[in-house]
């Protein structure tokens, strides 16, 4: 087995995309996850792989849907405000139903805010990729190796749903430091995708991939088609991790950053006597609905620590639908939660 | 009392912006829309005003945020992909604070898609604007005199708030003709608003928009102030619209121009002996949660027809959270229900 | 008579286009001309005119040809690098026939180079415009006074001649101050020219202004047209002063602030016995090739003094056609010449 | 000696540059000249290379900085449009002493123009690359073979310089076929040039290649030393042609398409017992003034012809300067001289 190397969650990145496979990146720089690309721009060349700093977040997608035609795959990374400027190109990505793996380092906002940590682009990740149906399957890693993990495995993920795959990680994941345990690399070289384009030069018909669909019925059965995916991604790609109390009184719901504090905070407060319960979505897209309902029938209380305003305690409330009261504590802007801030709110739920 | 005039939702657009005291006018054309910036280019010269076509969707949106800065009333028009692209800057003006008004006739996707009408930039509306928290104060007309009075409203209901606000329509509210009695245009000329920047030449301080905002208990102060006047919308600017039976066994939800064809089926439905109402929101953000909810506790079922694959239904079901089964019916691409189909699954649920 | 005001270059270029009808500006911040986009965006909302920002100086010159077309008074100002960027859609303008002034306060090159004053964009005011034949009418004044006075005029001349119209300063000329003598401000409203779109508004013909011409015999007819153009302009609006000695050994042929320069150092030079005389063109595009080719026959020598590798000297040399020797003397990136090093050049030829 | 294939002179640039080193490209497509782009879209993956479509001109031009700084041989290929934009990002190649490989294929303009033949680039070509002082090494082939020859050998010529060379095509050229002989492959592995930046990583010093000097002596001294490197250009890499009678009473100047139409047109003159030779610059910057010069003083006349209003002959007139009258024929806009047309000329001097 391996020995373990220390990391940033930024290097990481880099790294599991690159054991994943992934030699094609296009991006540009936003702080706190700039040492992404830089990481990119000096390993890509050395494995044979394709690094190019575009001239915008707007620019960076549009390459990267078009190395993804090619059944390449294709990695861009940013943070809050660029992936807000390849919202379109996302869209445009369902559309053409092509894979990309995208890494959110999310910032606090709205606008440019600041550059701390925060978990408000939630509705972005799993809501978002712009107008018209179509959602971004999101996995929410809650340290180093967990990020290295889930970008090494996302490219084969978005090649077999041909759907863009979303990283949500925060400022302080793209910069701590943690040991990871580095995986074997995938082979670069695998079956070009049978719709890809470029097929014909390898003997195959020449594929058109577009996302204009002008007879409605045509475009309603694309829609049919990406959600029948994601009922697949539902059943077999589902990820979510509980920890503590076996028989909880409170189940408490925080992925990412969050679980960290969370995990402590419920250590905390069952030294005092609260018999709490962490489940932790790591993909947050498809959602751990049934879970989070089964939990809801058998205790008091939930409670949903996130750091937004309350976008995740949404999809909570939607699992829950009333089965027991959900609560909730959010900070923003780059303000976290405290172990002893939350074990207070358990104490006192 | 005025005459009526024949006009499209498109014109009804424009002329209710300036009728509202809009003059200032940034956009991009896009099918289904493009006629809204041709008759604001003709029409603004002629009452003084400025209509730019920017570069792009993200330039157009950006001058908004210049000119919304300076107080002045100011409107972009696009239709989905467009809007897409306007999502970072949205998020500027959240961050900044700055009024907006946002139009969007939105058509099928995701991707290009096609120019029929959709209903499937719901969330890209209430929950997008980008990255960070914050969120587009939404009006869903559902007719072209609706389109016209909405639009009129919505620059004060902006300034009043310092906040985006966004009018949903879609392709055939977009082109239909109908009716519309004017109203009495409001002074262009108005006081400006204290915040705005400009001041130093009349006399006050210079001020600084900005939506930089390093300290992280500053930027969470901001959250605050932002969702503090969203709570002030939902008692003060909140609307929806109920018609049809008054002891409903159903309650159907729709909004905008599947309003419509629900209110048809309802009539439809009730001459087979089926009680139905029809609950529209007028605002989709803020949310009607309050009367929704008290219908869960009466009606048996309540029906949400929507043209996406399932994106306002998620907050009726948020609004209902379990207290009665909420089944849903939805179109996409450019499908549209009839009221028969929509009558049909009335006599069966 | 008006009073004289202190002001900078840049304040005079703001000022001369205001008083000479200017109420159109789309430009982009470049130092060391910012001032007058920081000027413009002041003093046009005050007497009806619109400024307006762009998003880079390609869109800011697409913007004037827009407004060009409706028969505006528009301009736009920057220095070197963000004239270059507006080369394609100046070459546009001739194609299209457009009236446009653009001022370039030319700071020291290639590239970033620095902030210092240079005058080596005169190939790129005279020559530029990017592809295919048409050339800047160009106009370079010495002075602050000339500065606004240029300016003030260049609109009507662009009108006159359907073309655009360089205003070639430099760093030094943009930031000193001198006094000037205001002009009385021309009507900004003036008859649409009869060539320009919207006329269908006025009950004219609809126009559509292009620069497509697919069959080449319309396209060399085009060309006929411009370079009549600048045959007539060449007749009516060429313009050069004279200073010094009537009967000079030595002609020195410079323009803007080397003509300065070397108008002191011919002070100096007569002192020490040297009979020079300066030829300064104001028109460098039509440029004075009669009176230079008359001295030529005169003189034992011509000196060139210019900021650049040689440029200017070539169309000295174009006009002088081997008469008598042209010496050179450059400088370039932000050096400038002492009148003691030109005095000297002079006692040594 | 290899058989000669039969080939475009869109397919000889691709297939030069690629047998002479190049292993990247960006650029955007453009007619007449899209051929260039879609070929090395196919054959660049093939050899592994890097090819990329840009968003735009302007983008691919500073894709080609980035890939210049690091010593890469790369080339960017458009039409007149195209290199206009790419005007700001020539400049900066200058100053930051880049190489770079830039192919245009001259249509006609001025603005859209249209996509026939044309010449009108000259300027564009040796006296563009934007603002400040610098010029282009120019090369304009007049067959397919040699399109294919002077691109081949333009990227040794590009690193021997530091400097961006420009390959001046046309429509005609870009499109008809001829047999081509190719070459022998040079290696793509070659030493990375010691000002490339990268360096670090092969345990050089860390470089940084940028345009700005803020001190004007060094900048003036990085515009020495540009003008040394074109001296030793005129010395070492001065190119041209000479065709016809030995002892001619005219000197025909022409260069690539128009020097073909002129060979037939001094042959059909000879017969009618004019003597006439052409002389055919094939580099134009460095230009060959000495033996025009030379020429000069022996013929009665020199006749330049060309696809402009005027630019190529300023050339010529610079090298004569008044030795011997220069006269011009010129067609533009895709309007082709005729053999006969230039013979009629000829017999009439």
């Amino acid at each position: 087995m391996s020995e373990r190397v220390l990391m940033t969650g930024n290097a990481a990145t880099a790294e599991g995309a690159i054991a994943g496979g992934c030699r094609h990146f296009f991006g540009y720089p936003i702080t706190p996850q700039s040492h992404i690309p830089e990481r990119m721009s000096e390993r890509l060349p050395q494995v044979g792989g394709v690094y190019l700093q575009a001239e915008s977040e707007v620019a960076a997608i549009n390459m990267c849907y078009g190395a993804a035609a090619t059944g390449a795959k294709v990695m861009t990374t940013s943070s809050s405000p660029g992936v807000s400027l390849m919202q379109e190109g996302i869209s445009y990505m369902y559309g053409a139903e092509l894979p990309c793996v995208i890494v959110n380092m999310v910032r606090g906002g709205p606008g440019l805010g600041n550059i701390a940590a925060a978990q408000s682009d939630y509705w972005l990740s799993t809501r978002g990729g712009g107008h018209g149906d179509g959602q971004m399957l999101t996995y929410a890693p809650w340290s180093v190796q967990e990020v290295y993990d889930l970008t090494y495995e996302s490219f084969d993920i978005a090649l077999k749903y041909r759907a863009p795959v979303s990283i949500l990680g925060d400022g302080i994941l793209a910069q701590m430091m943690e040991p990871v345990r580095e995986r074997a690399p995938l082979d670069p070289v695998y079956p070009q995708p049978e719709w890809a384009a470029g097929g014909e030069r390898h003997g195959r018909e020449k594929h058109v991939l577009t996302s204009i669909y002008i007879v409605p019925e045509t475009l309603e059965a694309l829609n049919h088609r990406l959600y029948a995916r994601y009922a697949q991604a539902a059943r077999e790609d589902l990820r979510w991790e509980e920890i503590g109390d076996d028989n909880p009184e409170i189940l408490v719901c925080a992925y990412g950053i969050s679980a960290r504090v969370c995990q402590t905070a419920i250590e905390m407060a069952a030294a005092r006597g609260v018999r709490a319960r962490l489940l932790r979505p790591i993909s947050l897209f498809p959602f751990p609905t049934a879970p989070i309902r089964a939990w809801a029938e058998k205790v008091r209380k939930i409670l949903v620590v996130e750091l937004s305003m309350g976008q995740f305690v949404e999809d909570v409330r939607l699992a829950v639908e009333g089965r027991c009261p959900v609560e909730f504590s959010g900070h923003t802007g780059g303000v976290l939660h405290t172990p002893e801030e939350v074990a207070g709110i358990l104490g006192e739920l």
